[in-house]
């Protein structure tokens, strides 16, 4: 029994689901996994105080969820859970990668998206449903432009060296354009060319809410960029609709399903088998 | 400082995200919040070694999100809560509705929602892009329908409660059609009937992925009754998006917001300042 | 020479051209068909006076078409035609499967349409130009899910028996998501997959109006009911054609013909031929 | 009690439902409807008998419905019903207008519309399937444009005045782009200028699938035109569905319905009253 | 190296472009390309003007491209191109068939467009923003109905001529529905038909406009008029798209560049070779 | 009379038309407009050629279109435009904003676009069916996000101090999203968003077709990337289209509009007057 904890601190799109990707039907045998958040606060203390809680865990492995893994918070929570001695991997968001060596150097594994924008921080736009929205859009765009199978499957496996007893080898993975469209599965080069531009789209969206955000000071300057980012990001996810709708009409939608064995297996045509 | 703990166990489409949406800002300064979660597994041990680690969290609210809250596992799990005689939201899907009078006897508070419809729990729509898919479609009608903005305003109510001291009225909510729209801040009568008819769509969801689920067997029947469940979802998720769409060309979306002390401010003109 | 008497009491969406299904090039040689009809009226009266003149049209066979054929006008109505001793099948709306094995004690076939569903039938809705609209969608629903082939195969195997001079078979059947569908020739998963789910949503209409118009008194709630049922089944027409946008993608649109002897014939590819 | 007895010959998109127009509500106190038809075949010797049947239920005024009514079937029809001494009303599609001098000179009165386009009537478009698809497309086009209101409220005029025993007027209207936008109640002028458009691409319409069916001979030539007839058609509704979403999202969508009295009464906001 | 010059004399949707068709990549080697333009304006003294210039400048070819080449002004530009003694191809609209065999009398090549509409030229639809916009949905029913093509292999067969020292063959083309339609490349019969379909439509929106522009005087009744005119050239270019998506989902777009040489070399499957 | 001589070498989105906006209805009294290109080529000794024969034409004032006016190319032709001494405007892309200190030391004015991208310059999307795509989107968004509104007032406010005598106050303008979206003329703030988001797109699109054409040089890496620049540029017209709309539900599109002595009156509502 491989046991996975996960310790979200703040929220990226790639916080939702996460630990649900590892074990989609609860069946599998040899995984159990737990989570523990601190909801949206990634400040040290609230940082430190859910480590701590996470460490207090039996855990084979830990992945670490935030927006920027540079941040104090993160950075802290890093600290606490390396005393466990345990795997850990960060997944976060693009301005992780400016600390990639140093994760590296930590012995600390890393996957860090590149088409998973912070949301349009300010007040009018921080809504809880507009919130929801927003997410929802996010998740589309990871999920057609390959991100969320590049996630499952890399630590799906660390967790098989796991199991195993062997070396672990951690993901040091930037996900971006190129290395999460090879895991989308598109077959059609047209859907293909527009989950790459959705993914695009979504990083524009990233450039804008972080401008909006911290770097434009007048209200009446940043409204309209945070509208547009927030529109940007909705029709990223058209786009990456239109992706899979296109892969639908040609019955060639890739599905890779963990077994109970955790073994991952795959098909395309719908009413079809999984390969051998 | 009112200190709450989410525990979740297993997935519905409100798992995601539930505790951001007390905090979207990470910035209220009276409220912490802690999420320990046993991911998608739910059977009896995992959801008691979850709640034990939970009931170890210093929380004055405990809000325990599951699908079927009758389940042996939310059950346990609910018991063993009970213990720290802290009070208790149950946030659950609609065959939770059987227990609810169990739940109001034992002075447990719930939040049924009505249009959080099961995934198609057969393999092949197991993969985890295809699950990551469905639950961006269940988030944006809860959005927009008003789920999103009923739980919280319950959860809300309950913290303020907490934090003047008053004595604790949790909430006995079914989030069905109409407490729902309710809540959906939707003016125009068009957008108000597009809304519903997508939560009727994702109820229906939900009976033809149970359907399709456990009570048809071959698998030539059920693999076309839960991909129609899939699409159904998917399109419940773009009649949501059009009532939105049909706000925001008369400009008249509501946006509710949390300022620091906790209160909800609200407004509609995107250009136009928060009410009073 | 066949002789057909369609008595169309009241409206369901197959009152719409149900008697051009069988002879859609006028070219068929050795069928007749008259229509007989009462308008939207289908009290008792009007059926019965309308029923005598379609009695006194030399027939072959009867076709009655009516919601609920369970009511006193259509029942009454059928009490006349069996006076005439040739055979009936009554088309109607899925209440009517409240008395189909009372039709077959009787003697009399029926098709049961599970997705035809009732209008909003309060007064606001009841505008003809939202009438019509809301039977176009209808319409578009039973031609892509199969309803349509099924009705006319059903009706075109009866006359086929009345033509060669065999014993005739009246259909018992429910044109439920499963008979339906398989009559719809849609070849692509997906595309299925949407049919099946426009079928759902346009059942979904039947509860939503029928509770609107009969179970709901409050007009500040039925409005918003009725809003939804007519939005639902505006968006099954979409997604109707969404599936077959899908097939002709494809270049697989099934279409069946009849030849001027009456004989179906088969072809999908558009510049194709048909079969033998 | 005003009798009306609608006589139809041959199908155009007017055909289905027309008589449903007058009592949507079948609540009508003054009003009896009687439909008789023959179904699609509208050759001389069907169109009289149908006719005859017509010519021998009483009523107070008929309602001649049929392509081009200067063909021999319906001319003939007419004919029969020209001795009960009745008013009449032929209601046609663009080809009858060749003949209203005749018509009002034999003092029948007419409805000729202009977007009431032909079939595909070439034997791969004349699937049950098909044509009811295409049907459903000419019912959306009719009922935005304006020409379901039109024609109601011409027969109601005229039933009005058989009622109150004044002189009948019998209609003389041409149902042109203009006098059927005119009764559209459509108020924003981009959706009036999309529901224009839609009127006309149903014309052209009409010209390809006349074009397709009688001009070309050619196989290869006249699939793709009729393939683009039927194309565009589609496209047409969509148009005008895109025009009646513009009203919905300004609340201004007409409304105009029949009440027991017979009267007709109008409103706009969905929530509102109708007018006095 | 072979030198054609264009002389673009008023504004019709083939102006823009016409001279980028032939080169693209800005890569062959044997031509040369000129442009001499007198913008919007028309009349017979600035095209003579313009004329003038262009036949200042040596070429091997001249391509004059206007709105009816009937009018004074394009009529006086040909004449004075004619005194140079080179070969002329005139590229018009559809008014230009009335003259087409004077063109064949004079030895003038012309290419002949008949979905390339005027604008609704009124001043309320003469705004600089809505003309761009009507010219980029021109441009794309040029594109994807087969116009483009057309023209372009017409001119490079000239060219081709030139180069060779061949002696020349004119151009004598109607670019109507079916010879563009036959150089669209567009394999899904159903796509074909949409594109035919959008052809049709701009030749209704030139009929349009025309009557809105010269015919009809009254400004409530043109206003409408012309709105539809602009609605359905936006509507045709919604369908050109729908076609080419439908080619897209069948990696079916056909693809033909000009090489350095010149040669046109053709190829389907995005990710695919070019044909020898 | 202002004579205006626009000097178009290679190609840009805003080449297309840049000469009718001034002029839309060939009706302004005291302007006269000549255009002079190179067509595609933009190389040395073609520009020279060109600009040779721009300053040949009387002219008041040079407008040079072209791709990055820093390369040798347009610096050349704007070197010989120089020696006529008049005014010189250019017009062009982004990569333009590296010499805007120079050409305002030069003296000459400019309007720098920065949503106006690069097609994708490799061979397989230089088909001028998928050029003419390409350019029919660019267009839409420079029509919808200002740019186009932006370009014509800079111009004919330079053209009225020509025509008043006045001392000639060149332009100095980037075209970002800011200074463009301040002239769309978009009212709702949704739109606007939904067109900056549309903008922003736009300038992605030209980072990945720069990256698809010169710095990636492997087939299979640029491929991808190309086509998802070009399904992006298609996203981007759709949101411009998106936004455009919206405008219309509201009746509020905002027109501008030469009369005949050049100057520009405004209008919103369709119907409406133009403001004194």
């Amino acid at each position: 029994m491989v046991k996975v904890t996960f310790l979200k601190i703040g929220y990226i799109g790639a916080t939702n689901m996460i630990d649900a990707l590892l074990d989609e039907r609860a069946s599998r045998r040899g995984l159990s996994v737990r989570v523990i958040s601190s909801g949206c606060k990634m400040d040290e203390e609230e940082a430190v105080d859910a480590a701590r809680l996470a460490a207090s865990v039996p855990s084979d492995l830990y992945v670490v969820v935030s927006p920027n893994a540079g941040l104090p918070g993160p950075t802290a929570a890093r600290g606490i859970l390396k005393e466990t001695g345990k795997p850990i991997i960060v997944v976060s968001d693009e301005p992780t990668r400016k600390i990639r060596k140093d994760l590296a150097e930590e012995g600390v594994g890393y996957i860090v998206i590149y088409a998973d924008p912070m949301i349009g921080a300010r007040r009018d736009f921080l809504d809880p449903v507009e919130m929801v929205l927003f997410n929802s859009d996010v998740l589309r765009v990871l999920a057609v432009t390959g991100v969320i199978r590049l996630i499952h499957s890399e630590i799906d496996r660390v967790i098989a060296q796991l199991e195993k007893g062997e070396e672990v080898q951690l993901p040091q993975v930037i996900a971006n354009r190129e290395t999460a469209l090879e895991h989308s599965g598109l077959e059609n080069p047209y859907a293909y060319g527009k989950a790459m531009a959705s993914f695009e789209a979504a990083r524009r969206v990233a450039n804008l809410s972080t401008e909006g955000t911290y770097r434009v000071k007048e209200r009446e300057r940043y409204m309209p960029i945070l509208a547009a980012a927030h529109e940007l990001m909705r029709q990223a996810a058209l786009m990456a609709d239109e992706a899979r709708e296109m892969e639908k009409a040609n019955d060639s939608v890739a599905r890779v399903v963990h077994f109970r064995s955790g073994a991952l297996r795959r098909k395309t045509k719908l009413l079809g088998k999984f390969e051998q």
